[in-house]
């Protein structure tokens, strides 16, 4: 990694000589529930994020075997609520943590079987790496899930989800729970234990408000919080990013840097985060691509949807093949590597980071902002 | 028109007794360059908005037979720069102007022929009614202009128009010409005689980067002051508004009215105006539906795409065929019928009135806001 | 002025060669209200700016006199409204416009007069050159004017004025008339004949809630589109521009140009204009300082508060002393020359110019957006 | 405390019957670090919030003495950087935390003592319930601190005091680093050992360009992320809060209670929060006032700065006086009770919590918003 990236990483703390009179002052404290901050200073307040998590891969081909043993042997329903597995970073055992802010699950859902309504505060939403025949319904709007289709349930709205084919079905969750958690922000609330709306439409009505392109329903002119387009379907998102690598290769600035597309899913009442406090993204790599090393505040998952190729984290790699998903934690340096044309869906805490003021990126070029 | 909407127009001014001192005084004034409120407040602030331009139709039975015969004798090229004929309110003749901020004009275009490449700060888009075979290339982006297509060409980007087809072409082109003029914002610049790109692609490079719901490109994170979506397809706004009434009939809220379903055109890096100046729409009304009696600060110009119906304004009814262009000036009450379903396309100068806090509307029910 | 700043203005229209058929042709479009557009391009889409308002100065020693004979002749009260001279810019006549968006006028009350109460759509502020023993009652709470202060009216707030001293005063109202009447937006309602309130308090409720800075009341966390805070005393204007000077004295960066302060009255709320429609400023220059040379989109009106130099505008030197008020309309290029301390009041259109993204701006260093 | 604000706190989570394929399986998430999302739900998506904070009460005559005897026998310096003693919530031991994002410390500075410069992405202040003789230095810039000032570093700014006095001064240090630790977003710099400025005006240069209300500078129209008006002083707040309440003996709206004033703190560039995570403000409540029963979601801490009352949380009562640090954490019930007249001091996360749309409150008339 280039010197640009690296910075030195001073202890600062200080610990004054151990006597009868500290002691006793340090006792004080304690009964008045203070501490000294001379003592902890380089850990409350660090030259640079040093997270607890650690960069990890988890590998689809491990994961989807236990995710359909659990489908044989737990019971999905009223209480559980979901058949989910919680992604748990290393680093932040025994939390079901994939990093500070951000929760990532395998959910599993066998033939025929049903999820039950609830609601929280949680934002959460749904990428579906492979697979069809689940429907989520969301305030009683029914949502199709499809491959490479990307379903929010942003906080405060029931869901529940339906099977309604013979074949069980995987795909990846995400939420806000660890944020949620620390912040103490969280409501739950259960709904009723069957689904308020079974149909199976292939469009759901957000979508068909919402769904065409540039064009705002009259309906519709406050703004809202979270996109009221429940589904980014896989047609689209596939299209936009083809479309950015012909123009690159027609010789126009589509691409953010040469072979690689991005798309960020927005709310189209405001252009903004679809969610609040998760960035959802996709980016494709052209074959060969390598993209520049960088590191970031705040923390960020990828799964793959297709491909193959390599992340390198903290100058380890790894390699990646369909359904891998892994965590970069904050301020890790990261880059990611096409052997063949490689497809990452893509979520972070940003929203969060920027919203805050505390947004920073370092690439070889340097760090911006400065300080 | 109901009581509610009905106003005391009081006359306020006031004129003093004349005499030889108050002549003096007034010479006084005169040399000084001085006006005295008190003989002109019911001019310079009148009681509610009486605007000069009055309720007018132009009916395109008249207006296209003119285009085409100013085909026949009148070239277009440098100088004139344009084939347009633009729609002159009665009210505020011998000004080209439909309402005391818009413009309005017809733009003919023979086969074969090329409008050459200009630029200036007003703000300028185009509505097809009928016809096909043109593009209009707008910073040297060719976007294709179709049968119900709406193209933006804001403020100060080149563009010209060539007509690839052996048919002439007719279409409606809107601008704040007017609005500019008053405010002595405008700059003009002339581009190349020759348009800058000759293709004639099926979708324009904006279409391609901005044209997929909800999914904003990386490459494109910084808001845009207009819509960087250069055309909206006749497609997805027929496909919009058939969505909004059927979504109606299945019971749901998704129309303004009953049977009267709507659109705005808008910028997808903030889902406000699709143009700074001026606001653009799409309505219709099935067969049978009536809207409600209305009045709003601003002016609006509508015209007919496609059915059959009235328009009441001031309580004088205008019947509506396809391509007739109307304009409800401001503060003038107004409705629609339809007969047969009615399609209509509206551009109106609302974001400067409600940027600006003169935002004000009335109904039956009242007005908004009160005071 | 120097070559940067000049244009070369290219005449722009197109004349056929006058024929029967093209008189007939002009005939039919006369009949259907149409007007082509080949033969006026050059007015409606200039090549800059060009306004019909022109620079001027009205001197205070001029204006006082006229404005005190009013006072002898002609009464205030209903119907009258107001004992207000209009400044009519000579190339604006027979309106008594100072710019084609902007209205300033002279008002006088003799002691112990009162101007009735009255609301409308037209923003309006007053600034006092000199004087002192008038409140203005705005929405019913009196407002002290002494010199130096400025005061709000925002549109739609009822107001009166009363003169308690035994002594006349005249001072500058400012308002957004010709803009409410081009635009057609404006409502009058009257208000009692009497004032709604005679304490003559020497702060204003909206001042003892408002102007404590950096604190907001809790009470008023609602942002408003106009300023809460109806009154900004010459004690504090004048303290901000002392304070700079004195920081610029010291090494540190605090003016807008060596020896040049200036302060925007703003919107606590927001810390934007004061007002939708009307910047509201005070600039300082110290003896002999010159501003940079410059022309902007848009008009601005400055009266001389204190001091003694002259102003530039399109190479003509008028020169100033205290209440003199002059207008600079749009694209004119003007500066500032102190002789003396120069102390001015300056008022613009910017507001509608920025929100509707028509901002533009010249110097000698080049125009800025370049397009 | 009233039945509405009464939660059923239901138990959700679901285990399913031990049998060695469960183990097996358990054992297989184990290895793949995923964890059941049915075992652990109701700790992760509670009910409601469920702080591990818990309310407490620091009292200042205990605070002060232990804070002196530090000054007697810890230095300070670099390493160690400051003498404060950070207050620690109960439940969070043994993490220095006063709520899970806020850290609160009393700061002691004996006689010309120097604490060295630094600074750090996190967000600090400074209020000052007795005392007077030290300067901070904010980027170069001295700031003094007097009794009842509040004083802003916010983050990214090089900071260091110095004691000019013969007495030693003790105040209370406000800080995100609780947050900023579980976010990773945290930056930290050594700056020299020496101030970088020794003067000790009244005013800082800050306030010197900031502090005139409803004036902005014209070198200051780039809106900053935090307030540039580092100073907040006493002389200000308590005027608000007098004025507010003799408004409201007069009859007219301006407290947000009866007997209950307050103002927040902002950044004059937008009238919002005055640094992006921690809101600010101060109370005053007449002798005799009870402010009514609330919960809202995040935490707030107080400080007693004048008068006798107490605080109710979850129906406990604590008597407070001078001094006094109190924190409520989220959804507890609080109300406060005013003996004599109650001047608090007031600080929380809420930026955080309603910028990322978590903000809900309760009362006895219900909950805002419903879900």
């Amino acid at each position: 990694m280039s010197e640009a990236l690296d910075h030195t990483s001073v202890a600062h703390a200080m610990q004054p000589d151990d006597t009868p009179e500290l002691r006793e002052l340090y006792r004080g404290f304690a009964e008045q529930n203070l501490l000294p901050l001379w003592t902890q200073l380089g850990d409350l307040v660090p030259i640079h994020p040093k997270s607890k998590a650690i960069p990890h891969v988890w590998k689809w081909s491990n994961l989807l075997p236990l995710a359909q043993r659990s489908g044989d042997l737990v019971p999905v329903g009223r209480g559980g609520e979901r058949r989910a597995l919680g992604l748990s970073n290393p680093g932040l055992a025994p939390h079901a943590y994939i990093s500070p802010t951000l929760w990532a699950a395998i959910q599993y859902l066998g033939p025929h079987e049903t999820a039950p309504e609830h609601r929280h505060s949680q934002n959460a939403f749904r990428f579906v790496v492979e697979g069809e025949g689940v429907w989520t319904v969301v305030n009683g709007d029914p949502v199709r899930m499809s491959r490479g289709d990307l379903l929010l349930t942003p906080g405060g709205n029931f869901h529940g989800h339906q099977n309604v084919s013979d074949k069980p079905m995987a795909w990846l969750d995400g939420l806000d729970i660890p944020f949620c958690q620390q912040m103490d922000v969280g409501f739950f609330e259960f709904g009723p234990d069957q689904l308020t709306c079974l149909d199976t439409p292939e469009f759901s009505r957000g979508e068909r408000l919402w769904h065409h392109p540039g064009l705002r329903p009259l309906c519709g002119l406050k703004d809202t919080v979270s996109s009221p387009l429940g589904a980014y379907r896989w047609e689209h998102t596939n299209a936009a990013l083809t479309q950015q690598l012909l123009l690159e290769e027609e010789g126009y600035s589509a691409t953010i840097a040469p072979g690689h597309a991005a798309v960020r899913f927005v709310n189209p009442t405001n252009g903004s985060e679809a969610m609040p406090t998760i960035r959802l993204e996709f980016h494709r790599l052209r074959a060969g691509v390598e993209s520049a090393t960088r590191r970031d505040v705040g923390s960020t998952v990828f799964q793959v949807f297709e491909g193959r190729g390599s992340v390198i984290m903290s100058d380890v790699v790894h390699s990646l093949e369909k359904g891998d998903i892994f965590v970069v934690p904050s301020w890790i340096a990261w880059s990611l590597q096409a052997e063949a044309q490689l497809d990452l869906f893509r979520f972070s805490d940003a929203p969060i980071i920027e919203k805050l003021g505390f947004m920073r990126m370092e690439t070889a070029d340097g760090t911006f902002p400065a300080n």
